[in-house]
């Protein structure tokens, strides 16, 4: 049996390509006791991975050249030489671009049997979701009345951070990139209103978008994309506001770094409106996963939180889905069923 | 009887000069009821008074031109037509640049009799003393065993924060404008290392004297400078690294704007190091004001806080002495004795 597996061809400069990743095919090892015998039958695309591309330090090493890329799965035990795991459960794990992978059984989550879609696990009830809730409740600390605008509205996170908003009684407007992740965003998933940025003409025409919509200002800005949606929520910002710093998507690649507007301006905001600005990573926040899944699970068994998946098929779709994520071209939590 | 008083004549275009402000007599109002005639002897000089100088929202409103410069003073009642205040006693209260003031009692302290010099309650037990208390305990929130790194460390703030944080188990760090105010720093004050930004040839080369005082990274940056010493600092900041933003002196009047890091830059370091910058002004703290004072006169009490003035004399001095303080040339609390 072979496994295939998308590695890190090269880094990229500026914008990904599907030149930086390569196809392989590679012997599957023998397991030894304790081990288990894993096939992925679905692969997690997230923004975060764009940063694992590059090869300076973050907060987590970067994928090493002909590594495979690293990504958060859902598969089958179709093999086991583990007490703790049967051939046929479900588990997750941060198992990467591959079809198989071994485990010694450290690390994974099984998935319990459960009437919403196991793939569920990858979006609104595993890191995104988790990501969303964080941010929300322990970063930003939201409270009812307040106003929050949330980047990338019909997101993965993005779409989990307005529900629970709403529910949590505060006015949400979205941020996307089309009308029909707007209607979406208003229409389905409740948010109070949605801006379109593809519609903005300038920074200033967005920043008057932003205070049309938050006639009373931004207490709470939720930051997925950066770019002009940071710089246009701003100057909308409250006294004593609130930034959760999540991802910066529109920077990633080194697009319109110089265009934005000068540090100390930005430092005056700070100082002047009281801000507190907050940059956070999921994988901080461990202990608070049980409280959020249960939380969250009850909420869409109760019909209460909608999500939705953008779902492409076999593993040889992952480079282009994932520019595709990059770019704002998914609708909803990226996914590639293998 | 008449009040002299300084005013400002025009809005400084970049850095203040002495034609920004013009001395005036006006004539002495006559007391009504429950009012009081104050004779100012101290007049407190600081950084925040040249936001105040500028026509741009912030948050206070400006000084309109042709009113007197605003600022907290200490002043004897020398007529009362209120009961509560006795001719004799000494009062603070913001009366501005003024020889003499009459108040309807209102917004004014009472300075208790004690073996503490009366002017301390515009510096180590004021503003600037409660300043220092609440970015070290409410905003960056110290704790024993951590790194902070304090600008202006010689400064009416800055001096307090360092001496506080050495009691509290924090290694500190102060950075200064000249080796006298650094020697006075490590050896009057207690800090473990103090840097003179005079003698960094460059961001970078300050940035590595940072390193070698810090060599396990920054905690705290209690920020009140901003400027290269910020630049410098940022890259030094550890994981879950808090910025406490108190003033930014250095960029005040326009200079260095340009020259200062790309904002994607600090946007990313922020998410990477998941920081925590808080922007904060005392005048939001009023409640924890008696706490502060009573903690911090008991250590001045008990000779285990020091703190040092920079006295000058005559009203007439208080334009130069306020452009000496913005340029980094006092050392130690500025004050006009009247």
């Amino acid at each position: 049996m072979n496994i295939d597996r998308v590695v890190l061809a090269e880094r990229p400069k500026g914008e990904p390509t599907k030149a930086n990743f390569r196809f392989e095919k590679v012997g599957a090892p023998k397991l030894h006791k304790g081990e288990l015998l894993l096939k992925v039958k679905w692969l997690s695309l997230d923004p975060y991975m764009r940063g694992r591309m590059d090869g300076s330090k973050s907060y987590a090493a970067p994928v090493s050249i002909g590594e495979p890329m690293q990504g958060e799965c859902i598969a089958e035990v179709i093999d086991s030489q583990n007490n703790e795991f049967k051939v046929g459960e479900l588990v997750s794990g941060g198992f990467g671009w591959v079809s198989h992978a071994v485990s010694n059984g450290k690390q994974l989550r099984k998935i319990p049997k459960s009437n919403i879609p196991e793939q569920a696990s990858l979006g609104v009830l595993g890191m995104p979701g988790h990501t969303a809730w964080v941010g929300l409740n322990k970063i930003a600390k939201a409270s009812p009345g307040e106003t929050i605008v949330v980047s990338a509205a019909s997101g993965a996170v993005g779409s989990l951070v307005g529900q629970l908003a709403k529910k949590k009684g505060l006015k949400v407007i979205g941020v996307a990139g089309s009308e029909k992740k707007c209607t979406y965003v208003t229409e389905e998933l409740g948010y109070d209103g949605c801006i379109n940025h593809q519609l903005a003409s300038s920074v200033e025409d967005f920043r008057q978008l932003i205070t049309r919509h938050c006639p009373n200002g931004v207490d709470i800005y939720f930051e997925n994309v950066a770019g002009i949606t940071l710089e246009a929520v701003l100057p909308n910002m409250n006294d004593f506001g609130r930034i959760a710093v999540c991802g910066m998507i529109s920077w990633y690649s080194g697009k319109g770094l110089q265009e934005a507007m000068i540090f100390p301006k930005f430092w005056r905001m700070v100082l002047v409106k009281r801000l507190r600005v907050n940059g956070f990573i999921i994988f901080d926040h461990k202990e608070s996963f049980p409280e959020f899944q249960k939380e969250v699970s009850s909420l869409i068994q109760g019909g209460e939180i909608k999500y939705k998946e953008d779902i492409r098929d076999g593993l040889e779709s992952a480079p282009e889905s994932f520019l595709d994520l990059l770019n704002g071209g998914n609708f909803g939590k990226m996914l590639v069923r293998l």
